[in-house]
């Protein structure tokens, strides 16, 4: 019966997580969207949802922490847990750097806006797929998918290098357009982070799934 | 017999994080120095700790996994384990950020410097001070040392809002200190994420004495 009574907690958990996880994902594209749109109200969706995200980190924490001082996880349900804890970090993080972007929405909203020589677009749509499939391996428990993410990170990277050797000529050679090239570096830079925390997400999903036991060396042959 | 062994083993995790700790606050002041007096040699210095920081994290992880599988630590045990987990990534990620003030500091070399009308030494200095206390408040298991951290954030965060604004003025009224002024921008950047890292371990210290989860301005206490 105790055990049962586990496993429904540990699906308590991942359902958290996985909702946690939705608003995450649904904020980077309604910041994407307020961007091109100009949209202060979706901003402030955003804000709201960050909110529930914050109270999201905190529960399933607990949740995380009551099941491994009440039950004695092993393994593989010990490593899901662990994952769970950091995976939660990294989408709260995700979370803030939404928050980050929707603010500078809000100041781009009073600037002139110029043509930027950079795909700000593209470089979300790479991000929102690299959390997307992130989090798809942590529902089908899919190692091989998480792998898979891990190198789309260079590219996202390589973006946010290019954008922002374009942006500071376009300041040197049109100071007037700097409050706007400033705002879209930052976004960058918060978009570079969001593919970050996408590839730790899947790091976490790869140690869940193969174990940890893989650094020592040894073989496990999963359940 | 098998406590002792654990304590032993509590002990040895806890001399290695504060191992990793020292290296982190190391690479701080090394790379603050590094910018002051654009010196490359102590670039190179911080991208060799940055490997032994990452090597820790590996090594910081695994133990505390392999105490959570082995033993079956309970509330103060268990939470500091847990709070370790979460101090190591923080940890790791400051190591990062001085990695990226040092590529930045490498750049700025070749650049011609002009005066800025930002404190980045003091900011600097800030930021250590929060994370020598935040390790302090680890080393001594103090919750109010701890606590007395948290509110040192707001400074470093008022900082490089103003370092921000004052940046992009200088760059509008002068595009040929936009290189320079870009470079600093991101270091102000990076200096209050190392600042927000040192809050997150203050708070993780919190809740690893007091059972407290005190994040986003909340508290609830767990036992």
């Amino acid at each position: 019966m105790p055990r049962i009574h586990f496993h429904q907690q540990l699906d308590e958990l991942r359902a958290r997580l996985l909702a946690m996880a939705a608003l995450a994902q649904q904020n980077l594209e309604c910041v994407l969207d307020a961007y091109r749109t100009s949209n202060l109200g979706l901003c402030e969706h955003v804000m709201d949802n960050e909110q529930a995200i914050n109270r999201s980190e905190r529960e399933v924490d607990e949740l995380a922490y009551d099941l491994l001082a009440m039950e004695q996880p092993m393994a593989i349900d010990l490593r899901f847990i662990l994952a769970v804890i950091k995976i939660n970090g990294d989408l709260e993080r995700i979370g803030d750097q939404c928050v980050n972007i929707a603010d500078r929405v809000r100041l781009l909203h009073g600037e002139s806006r110029v043509e930027l020589p950079i795909d700000i677009e593209r470089m979300g749509e790479i991000s929102g797929n690299m959390i997307r499939g992130a989090i798809q391996s942590l529902m089908e428990a899919d190692a091989f998918l998480a792998a898979s993410i891990l190198g789309m990170d260079d590219q996202v990277d390589d973006m946010n290098r290019d954008a922002y050797t374009s942006l500071m000529s376009l300041m040197m050679n049109d100071p007037e357009a700097a409050p706007h090239a400033l705002n879209a570096l930052i976004i960058c830079r918060n978009l570079e982070r969001i593919a970050d925390h996408a590839t730790n997400i899947a790091e976490d999903v790869i140690f869940w799934v193969r174990g940890a036991d893989i650094r020592h060396g040894v073989t496990v042959v999963l359940d």
